[in-house]
C-alpha cells in the first residue's frame, strides 16, 4: 500500500470505530451502515465537497443530505473529525438527552446537518428540493462573469430510501428537470432488516434510475475508493442526476455480523466488538480512539473550507459592486426577510352575498403578490388549475429554464411535500406546494417533518370539505382538518371568506418559521360585509368574534365555525336573536393561533361562564370539546360523505342554519 | 371494414357516448378517459374478462380493477351494457345523491365493482393484493386433477397511477413475487391536469416496468384493438406480470377537445357533444342510445358467463367430493367465518411486574392463533422482528411458494396498505401488515380505504409513543393515535398489558368488518395482577372501570389512560388514596369500541356527575376533552419527542404518576 492508502485507511477505520462504539456506548443504534460506507462518505468529504467547517452557513456550500440517517454515526464522526462543533464529547454521548447526537440527524439539533432523516426517502427527496433550489437561484442571481450560486447537492441512500415510493417520485421529478448538480452515493449492502433484500427487493435498481433519465455508474466494492473518486468525477460532468451504486458490506470488519442483518440496528457487542477492532488492526483502548495523522488529515477540511469560502467572498464582493440591486435581494432572501411594502397589492374583496370559492380568492391573492415576492417559488401535484396557485405572469420552471418560478411537480403529492422541504432547507426561496386536501393524506411525513424542523413552507389545500360534492367520499375530507391541527407546530388556516383568505396569506408569508396549511373551499362563499361585522384582520389572531346578535350585554350562546361553515353559523344567529337569544358568532379559522393569544384574549372570545356552545364544521368532532366541553354540541360529520351535488349533501348530512339553531335550543333548554 | 369490425366499433362508441351523456347530464365528470380507453376495455370484457355478471360473487372470476377511478363512466358503462344489476337509469343518475353511479367507483355502492378507487395509485396496488390472495388460495386449495382457484386480475391504469410512488412499491413487490396473473392496460394519454404529460413525466415507462420484472408490450395506437388483443393473450402466456402500455388520446372523438387537458375533468359541453357524436356517426338524439346490435353484443357476457361459472361449479363440486375437509375450509374462509374454537389457544399471561412489551405478548399471541387460522396471511414492511409478526411455523410468501404465509413487503408501507386492502377485497384471507406508528402516516390513504369499504385488515403499529427511546422524534408517535382515531370506521385498540394485548387479537379477529389497528409498546409494561383489577375481558367494551379505589361509595376522580400509561394511572391511584381521595380507574384501549355502548354503560364508566377527571396517554390532548371536559387535565406531550432513554423520556416530558397525582389534587381544590 501507499502511504496515501495507508492514510485513506486509517481515516476510514476512524469512522468505522467510532460508529462502533458510540453505538456500543449509547447500547442501541447502528453500526452496520457506518461501516460499510465509510470508504464511500471519506471519498466524497475529503475529496469532494465544498464546505467550510468553520462557517456552516456558507450559502454557496456544498449540500450533503444522509437520507439513511438510522447511519447517523457516520454523519456524526465525520462532522466531529472535519472540524465542525460537534466535540468528541457530544459523540460520546450519542443517543441521550441533550445531546446533539440524536439517534437519527436533526437539522435544528446539530450545526452541519442539512436535513432531518430517518423515515426513509425523506432525505433522497429533500435533496431534490435542495438542488432545485439551487438552479432556481443560480438563474435568478449569476451574470454573465459572476456565478455566486453554483454548488452541489450530495447524498447518501439506502435500499430503504429506493423501496419506498417517494424516491420514485423525487427521482422522477429530478431526472425530469435534469437536475445535474445532484449525486446521489447509494449504499448497495443488500441487507434489509428482516435479512437480505433477495426476501423483497429484485429489481433492477440501475436500470430504474436509467428510466428515469438519470447517469448511473456502478462499483463493485465498497472499498475501492479510487473507483468511487473516478465515479463522482464522472457526474460532476455529467448533465443529468446521478447514482453512483455502491457495493458494499454492512458491518464491515466485523468476523460475525459483516453481510447479516444483525449488523443493522444494534451495537456489536463487547467481544464482537472487540474482534472487529483486532480484524480492523486498531487499538482496543481508548474506546472513541482517533490516530492523530487521521486527525490531522480531516481537519484539513478547515483550511480547505475557509480557502474556498474566501474565494467564494471575493466573487461576492465583486458582484456586490456591479449589481447592488440584486445583492439587497440576496440578502432579504437569505435572511428570509420580506421586502418593504411586499403585502401592498393584497386585495380586499368588496362584499358579495353570492361571492367566490376561497381557492379562487387565494389564487388572486397568490397573483397580487407574486410580483413583488420574487422568491415565491412552488406548484401543485398536477391541480394547478384546481387549486389557483399557478402565477400568472411567470413562467414554468423547467430544465434549461430555472428562472421559472411555476413547478410541475406531476402527480406526486408526497414528493412534492418533501421537495418543498427541501427548497426551504436550501436558504433563500419561499416554497409552496398545493393539492387537493384529500391528499394531505399522501404529503403527511414531509409535513411532520417541515413541522418539526420548523420549515417555512407553505401549503395550499383546496377542496377541503363535502362541499366539493359529486368527487364523493373519495375525494372529500372529513378527518383531515382534524388530522393535520394533530401535527405539533403546523398552523392551519381555515379562512371563511375572500378577505379571511386574503389575510391568511399574509400571516403565511409572515410566519418566521414552521409550515402552515390553508384550506380552502371549491365551492362559493359569501364574501362578507365587513361593515357588518368584524375585520378579517382579526383571522390572525385565530379566533376572533365576528359579531354579536344581542339583545343583553352577555352572550346567551357562543356558534364557533370555521371557512365554509361561517356563513351558515351567521344565518343561525340571526334567527335565534329572533327569538329573544343574544349569540355570539365566533370565526375561527385558526386553533393553532388562537392558542399562542393571551389568556385574557382568549376569555374575552370565550367567556368561561357562558358554556352553551355549539361549533358547526364540515368536517369530524375530534378536538373540537376542547371550546366546546361536556355540554357543547357540535354539527358537522360524522361518516365518509357522498357523491352528490354539494348543496344536497349540506342539507343530507345536516349542515344547515336550522340545524345548529335547533341544538342551540336545545342546549338553552337542558341549561 | 368487415362486419366484425363494424360490430367493435358501435360498441365502443356506445361506451364513449354513454360517458359523454352521463357526463354531460351530471354537469360534471371525466369524460376523456372512458372516450379514449374504450376500445381496450372493450377488448377486455367482451374477449378475456372471466365473468358473469347475473353472479358477481363467482369466487373464481377474473378482477378487474379501474384504478383510474375518475374514469369511472367507462366501468359504468360495462357494467351496464353487459348485463350486471346497473340499470340505465342508474347512469342517468350518475353522480346523484343515492345513485349507484357516484363520481368515483365504490365497491360498496355498485354491484361488480371490484374496489374503490380515485385516490391515484390504490388501485393499481390492490390489484396485487388481488393477485397475491389468488396465489395463495391457489397454492392451498388446489390439487393435481382439480383446480379450483385460477383466475386472472386486470386492471386499467393511467398516467396518474403511474407518477404515485405508491404505483413503485407495488409494482416492485409484483415483479419481485413474478405474479404472473396480473394484467395491466396502461391508458397513455400523455395528458394530465396541467396540460401535457411532458410537463413533469418524461421517465422511460417501459424501461422503469422492465427494471421491475413485468413484461412491458407497447401499442401504438389505442384504437388498434387486434393488437390490443394480441398483446393481452401474449400477456396471459407470460409468467411475468405485464404491462401493455397503449397509446390513446384522450377524449377521443371530440373534434374540438381530443388530446387536451381539457377533455379531462369537465362535460364536454352541448355544443361539443354534438359535434363529438357527429364525428363519431352517432344519432343525436336521444341521449344514453344504445344500438340494439350493441346492447345484444355486449349481453353474451351473461351467456358466456352463466356457462364459464357452470364448468367451475363442476370442478368445483367434484373437488367437494374428493376433498370435503379442505372445503370445509374453503367455505368458511369464503364466508368470513371463524373455525371452531380458533381461540382456544389464545394465550393468558401471568401476572408480572416487570412485565413484557405488548409487541412481544402480540408476537406470542399471532403465533399461538395462527395454526387454527390458515387464512391469516400477512407480513410487515421490513419490521418483522421488531414488530413481532412473523409467523414462526410457516413458510416465507414468495415466487413459486405461494402457500407460504409471511409476507415480506420491503420497506413498502403505502404499498403494503394497499396490498392487504386487496387481498381482503379478494376474499377467503385475513390479510394483516405491520410497520412502526410512526409509519401510519405513509400509508393513511389505503388505511383511509379500508375504513370506508369496511375490509377486515389488521394493521400492527408497534413503537408506539416516545416509549421507543433513543431513536427519537422522527420515530416517536406523538400525534398518530390522535390522527389514526380521526378516521371513521377504524377500531383503534392500544392495549395496557399483554392481557389486553391478547383479548385485543380476539376483538379484531371477531370484527366482521372494518380495519383494525393495533398500537403496541416497544417498552416493557407490567402485566398487571387480574385478581386486583378488572378482567382483561373489558377491553371489548373499549374502556372499562379497571379499579375502583374506594374511600366511599362515589368516586371523587376518574383516572383514564390507554396502552403503556394505564399502569402509571394506577400507580398515582394508589397514591392518592392515601390521601382519602376515592379515585376510579379506567382502562381505554378503544374510543371507537367505547363509543358503540350503550349510553348506560358509559354513563357507568363515566358517571355524568364526576366532572373530575385526568387522562394521561403519551400523545397529543387532542380528541380526549371529549371524555375530561372543560375542567378535566391532561398529562401527555404537546410538542415533538426527543432522542434519549425512554425511562428519561417520560420523566422530562412528566409522564409520571407524581404528575397525575398533582392534576388530580390541582382539579379537586378548585371544586
Amino acid at each position: 500500500m501507499t502511504q496515501q492508502a495507508d492514510l485513506d485507511l486509517l481515516c476510514i477505520n476512524t469512522i468505522r470505530t467510532l460508529a462502533m462504539d458510540a453505538v456500543q456506548k449509547a447500547g442501541s443504534g447502528h453500526p452496520g451502515l457506518p461501516m460499510g460506507a465509510a470508504p464511500m462518505a471519506y471519498v466524497l468529504w475529503t475529496r469532494f465537497l465544498r464546505h467550510n467547517p468553520a462557517n456552516p452557513d456558507w450559502p454557496d456550500r456544498d449540500r450533503f443530505v444522509l437520507s439513511a440517517g438510522h447511519g447517523s454515526m457516520l454523519l456524526y464522526s465525520l462532522l466531529h473529525l472535519t472540524g465542525y462543533d460537534l466535540p468528541l464529547e457530544e459523540l460520546k454521548n450519542f443517543r441521550q438527552w441533550g445531546s446533539k447526537t440524536p439517534g437519527h440527524p436533526e437539522s435544528f439539533a446539530t450545526t452541519g446537518v442539512e436535513t432531518t432523516t430517518g423515515p426513509l426517502g425523506q432525505g433522497f427527496s429533500n435533496g431534490v428540493g435542495l438542488a432545485i433550489a439551487e438552479r432556481f437561484l443560480a438563474a435568478h442571481f449569476n451574470r454573465p462573469g459572476h456565478e455566486i450560486v453554483n454548488h452541489f447537492t450530495y447524498a447518501l441512500c439506502s435500499d430503504g430510501d429506493l423501496m419506498e415510493g417517494i424516491s420514485h417520485e423525487a427521482a422522477s421529478l429530478a431526472g425530469h428537470l435534469k437536475l445535474g448538480k445532484l449525486i446521489y452515493l447509494y449504499d448497495d449492502n443488500r441487507i434489509s432488516i428482516e435479512g437480505s433484500t433477495d426476501l423483497a427487493f429484485s429489481e433492477d435498481r440501475m436500470k430504474r434510475f436509467e428510466a428515469y433519465g438519470w447517469h448511473v455508474q456502478r462499483i463493485e466494492d465498497g472499498n475501492d475508493i479510487e473507483g468511487i473518486d473516478a465515479a463522482i468525477r464522472a457526474a460532476q460532468e455529467d448533465e443529468r442526476p446521478s447514482l453512483i451504486s455502491v457495493r458494499t458490506m454492512i458491518g464491515f470488519g466485523s468476523p460475525g455480523k459483516q453481510g447479516t442483518a444483525s449488523a443493522h440496528g444494534e451495537p456489536l457487542g463487547a467481544d464482537e466488538l472487540r474482534l472487529t477492532k483486532e480484524q480492523l488492526g486498531w487499538p482496543l483502548d481508548p474506546p472513541f480512539f482517533i490516530p492523530d495523522q487521521a486527525q490531522e488529515h480531516f481537519r484539513q477540511a478547515l483550511t480547505l473550507g475557509a480557502w474556498q469560502e474566501k474565494g467564494w467572498t471575493a466573487r461576492f464582493e465583486a458582484y456586490a459592486q456591479t449589481f447592488p440591486e440584486l445583492v439587497k435581494e440576496w440578502r432579504q432572501w437569505m435572511h428570509n426577510e420580506l421586502p418593504q411594502g411586499w403585502a401592498d397589492d393584497l386585495p380586499f374583496f368588496s362584499t358579495d352575498a353570492k361571492g367566490m370559492a376561497t381557492r379562487k380568492a387565494s389564487g388572486q391573492v397568490l397573483n397580487a403578490l407574486a410580483p413583488r415576492l420574487g422568491n415565491l417559488v412552488g406548484g401543485s401535484a398536477d391541480l394547478a388549475p384546481s387549486t389557483k396557485t399557478h402565477l400568472e405572469d411567470q413562467a414554468d420552471f423547467q430544465s434549461g429554464h430555472y428562472q421559472g418560478r411555476n413547478l410541475h411537480f406531476g402527480v406526486r403529492e408526497h414528493g412534492m411535500g418533501a421537495v418543498t422541504n427541501g427548497m426551504a432547507l436550501h436558504g433563500g426561496i419561499i416554497p409552496y406546494g398545493a393539492t387537493f386536501l384529500i391528499f394531505s393524506d399522501y404529503m403527511r411525513p414531509p409535513i411532520r417533518l417541515a413541522a418539526l424542523m420548523g420549515l417555512k413552507v407553505i401549503t395550499v389545500f383546496t377542496h377541503d370539505s363535502i362541499g366539493l360534492g359529486e368527487d364523493g367520499p373519495t375525494h372529500q375530507p372529513v378527518e383531515q382538518l382534524a388530522a393535520l391541527r394533530a401535527i405539533p407546530g403546523l398552523t392551519l388556516i381555515r379562512p371563511c371568506d375572500a378577505n379571511e383568505t386574503s389575510e391568511a396569506w399574509r400571516v403565511a408569508l409572515e410566519q418566521a418559521n414552521g409550515p402552515v396549511a390553508l384550506c380552502l373551499t371549491r365551492q362559493n362563499v359569501p364574501t362578507l360585509d365587513r361593515e357588518e361585522v368584524a375585520s378579517a384582520q382579526g383571522l390572525r389572531r385565530g379566533a376572533y368574534i365576528l359579531k354579536d346578535f344581542h339583545v343583553r350585554q352577555e352572550p346567551d350562546i357562543i356558534i364557533m365555525s370555521s371557512g365554509s361553515e361561517v356563513h351558515i353559523a351567521l344565518e343561525a344567529a340571526q334567527e335565534l336573536v329572533l327569538s329573544n337569544i343574544s349569540v355570539r358568532v365566533v370565526s375561527m379559522p385558526s386553533w393553532e393561533l388562537f392558542e399562542k393569544q393571551e389568556q385574557d384574549y382568549q376569555d374575552l372570545v370565550f367567556p368561561p361562564g357562558v358554556q352553551v356552545r355549539v361549533a358547526i364544521e364540515a368536517g369530524i368532532v375530534q378536538g373540537w370539546h376542547r371550546f366546546l366541553g361536556l355540554r357543547g354540541r357540535f354539527v358537522g360529520m360524522n361518516r365518509f360523505g357522498a357523491s352528490a351535488p354539494y348543496q344536497t349533501l349540506y342539507d343530507k348530512f345536516g349542515l344547515t342554519a336550522d340545524r345548529v339553531k335547533q341544538e342551540a335550543l336545545h342546549i338553552l333548554e337542558k341549561s
